[in-house]
């Protein structure tokens, strides 16, 4: 008889160290977020990845009514000439959008449909509003009274990607686009920056994600900015994901759009503006930065229930006592609350065999797990497992509903400590060209998945050395982060000069 | 000198009376709610009109959810092919429908950008959901066990309308539609009239717009559905609105899109199917039911503010008294609730003369204006109008404020009341056709859209009659009453027998 090595049994297979690309697919099936759509690059957001998105938009929206936004809603269609008035902005979203061509259907010689009713004018699906909320802008900006206008949009836009991937890089998504104008500058880079700490304060204190926060090079700004600010996270394959972006666009689509204003002396000015947004990408970003090789790990701030409890009985007389204690212990917890909203607990009485049922919630990844038994009953206690760790303990009844909110906060913590901690292990400070190819090339062929991490750098300012960086490494530069101290250095690729090290990684 | 007689002064022109569908769009324009965007039939829904979207999402999603419902998104585009698989569904959406052909644009020989990558299969941009749905469903439902599945989607959708209307009818809109899977007949019947309730219940307690609530005609129902409820409204001009409808699809999608399950007994079946919808058209029946000749007026239940206070002052000294009171009311009225959610009070002290902020403030909506000057300051009160009656009181402040709920309450209470005592009014029984023709004829040539209103009249149950009523005297059958009693009588147009009344009139 063969030996195999002993392995620890995993709800996920494969594991993160197995293959991570097809981990990630398997967590998102176990949890049940979303699958591919019939339609090539679309997605379904099923009702427990849908109800991940509410809780993100619930907790953004907040965030930006509360920093003095209103929402609105542009239309779907932008007419194909309006891509063209902004140079970069169309040469940087032509290549792939969806093209409404026809506004009807007709049967043909053949009894088959066919496209009919050609448009005077191709419209295209939006693959972001800049140029149509611009024309809308420069309808209403007469005067600097009207300034500042301050919009949000939550809405579907469509980039017709070749290669798609659940949540990271669909042909549909999910997003919400920001629009502002500004009389000048100054204020229009404030809102810019503000928004990049929004995205930041959420992705860190909500999501338990900690970014960095940067500007993009030249070459990796937003199709028509002046200035784009980015915050990046570190995926648990050490790969960098952009979270989410905000863009300075100066006077381009202001004046592409003539956005105009009469200042306060009597003189017409354009406007400036700004864009910024996030999108169903996020929950990609929390998939990869806590779900472990049993599945999802959700931070009980985005949680849709933030525990199940579970009641263990063997026959109809324990089962109805069993129950009895679960719905009022459930109604105990509800009336507590977490950041200022019910915690919200569910109980599965489903007709399921006992490790079936729990780890379906251990796969769904809700951040508590309450089992209670006969046993407890009589203890007037329960057993309650966290999610994160894994750990379970019987606690008292009275003080898991008093203690519940914090033993959420403990989870949400722990969440932000860890992926932090990781990214620390993965970051390194590399000066030697040697050094970085040995950084960002995989121990073993086979796994070109796994590389170093995060690249502190220094960097000419080139977009020679990007390219060389590009072509060699596959790697980036992900931002100039915005409070890396001013530190006198050489290229780590040519060896000129250097105000400040940058960030060089691998991306999604 | 000629005299002119005397007309009294409205911040709407034209009004109700001299032009009804002007006054509808002053109205929705001085209410700063929506205008034509650049692009053919389509809008752009402004934060105060999309703020009033936000509350109807909200307080609907919230009865969805209460009665099992959870959120998915499914993909904007489907594939031509799926349309073509229900035949009265292709044949009702394929006349307008937004067809993309193409996935980018490429600069052509002189240079301008034109449509390319032909896709092998155009996609038609969803003009609702039912097929791409079913496809989804068909691969979710194996057993009894997989049933029932309610889920509701809130999404854009396109329906290339050539007349439109801004929110009675554009070619985008916005709105949820629920879809829903049985596996019983009955189930599925249950399912459709509880969700015709939920639109019922929300028009009239919400809304304020009464409603009647019924089944279509053969003709008049949703392509592809066995049973269409819908529920029906009273518009100031006499013409009804239908505002929500719940459609009982029987097995024609399930068949059509293979949704079957193997019930208890081990058998295939097909599943029974429902849908159900309502869109940004209720802001239009919001404003058409209760808006008057100086604007709109908002139900307090759907107001995106209840109250706005305006501080009245003649100079600095003067303007930090009675701001610093403005404030202090402010904050005792927001630590009020009103249906469980605080009240919400914005004070304006933009530099605007008081006329023309007063106007403002009822060419919105407001429910109640709070107008705080020295003297009030002086003796503990406000003066506090309503939008809805233009009745002012100058109110002591304790009073003002243990009262505020009460006082919107009363607001909310008086609209559905007023509304439905105008419905009344304007329905007769009807039975004879000279009658009938009269009540839809009207009296003035010149304004055809001033007519009688709801007539209740017996119907032989054929299309000859619909079509006859369409044609003579531009008249449908909005529904077959729910509750009507049961009345033996004689159809008003051929004499034949008839079992109960049913409704007749103009629509939108």
């Amino acid at each position: 008889m063969s030996q195999q090595p002993a392995k620890p049994k995993t709800a996920i297979t494969p594991t993160r160290a197995d293959d991570y690309p097809e981990w990630y697919l398997q967590v998102i099936k176990a949890a049940d977020l979303a699958e591919n759509s019939p339609v090539r690059g679309c997605m379904v957001i099923k009702p427990w990845g849908y109800s991940l998105w509410e809780n993100i938009q619930r907790d953004l929206d907040a965030k930006f009514k509360a920093t003095g936004h209103v929402n609105a809603y542009f239309p779907l269609f932008i007419p194909m000439s309006y891509l063209e008035k902004e140079a970069q902005h169309v040469e940087g979203f032509a290549k792939e959008c969806a093209v409404v061509t026809h506004s009807r259907l007709e049967a043909g010689p053949d009894g088959k449909l066919a496209p009919a009713g050609p448009l005077e004018e191709p419209l295209i699906v939006r693959p972001t509003s800049e140029t149509i909320i611009g024309e809308t802008y420069a309808k209403w900006v007469q005067s600097y009274r009207d300034l500042p206008i301050l919009i949000n949009q939550w809405a579907n836009v469509v980039r017709w990607e070749m290669r798609t991937r659940l949540f990271l890089r669909t042909a549909e998504f999910l997003w919400q686009e920001g629009h502002t104008v500004h009389a000048t500058e100054q204020e229009a880079m404030e809102e810019t920056v503000r928004m990049l700490e929004v995205y930041a304060d959420f992705a860190e204190n909500h999501m338990a994600m900690p970014v960095i926060q940067g500007t993009k090079t030249a070459g990796e700004r937003f199709p028509g900015a002046v200035e784009t600010f980015c915050i990046e996270a570190m995926m648990q394959d050490r790969k960098a994901l952009q979270a989410g972006t905000s863009h300075y666009l100066g006077q381009n689509f202001a004046k592409s759009c003539n956005i105009r204003f009469q200042d306060e002396a009597g003189a017409l000015q354009h406007a400036h503006t700004t864009s910024w947004g996030v999108s169903t990408r996020l929950i990609g970003g929390m998939i990869m930065t806590h779900a472990d090789d049993d599945g999802l790990v959700v931070p009980p701030r985005l949680a849709p229930q933030h525990a199940v409890i579970i009641p263990i009985y063997r026959d109809d007389a324990g089962r109805a006592e069993v129950l009895a204690y679960c719905k009022s212990l459930r109604q105990e917890l509800a009336a507590q609350t977490f950041h200022g909203r019910p915690v919200t607990v569910t109980i599965d009485d489903r007709d399921l065999r006992g490790g079936e049922k729990t780890w379906g919630w251990v796969k769904k990844g809700v951040p508590l797990r309450i089992e209670v038994g006969p046993r407890d009953l009589a203890a007037g206690a329960a057993m309650v497992a966290r999610r994160d760790t894994g750990e379970k303990a019987v606690v008292p009844r009275a003080e898991l509903v008093s203690g519940i909110a914090a033993r959420l906060q403990a989870i949400q913590d722990n969440l932000l400590a860890r992926a932090k901690a990781f990214r620390e292990a993965h970051t390194r400070r590399i000066d030697t060209w040697e050094e970085l190819k040995s950084f960002f090339t995989a121990a073993n062929p086979e796994r070109p998945e796994i590389h170093g991490g995060f690249a502190l750098c220094h960097w000419n300012g080139s977009a020679e050395v990007e390219k060389r960086l590009k072509e060699e490494l596959k790697v980036t530069i992900r931002c100039i982060p915005l409070n890396a101290p001013a530190e006198p250095g050489k290229c780590v690729v040519t060896g000129e000069p250097s105000p400040r090290r940058v960030v060089m990684a691998k991306a999604y």
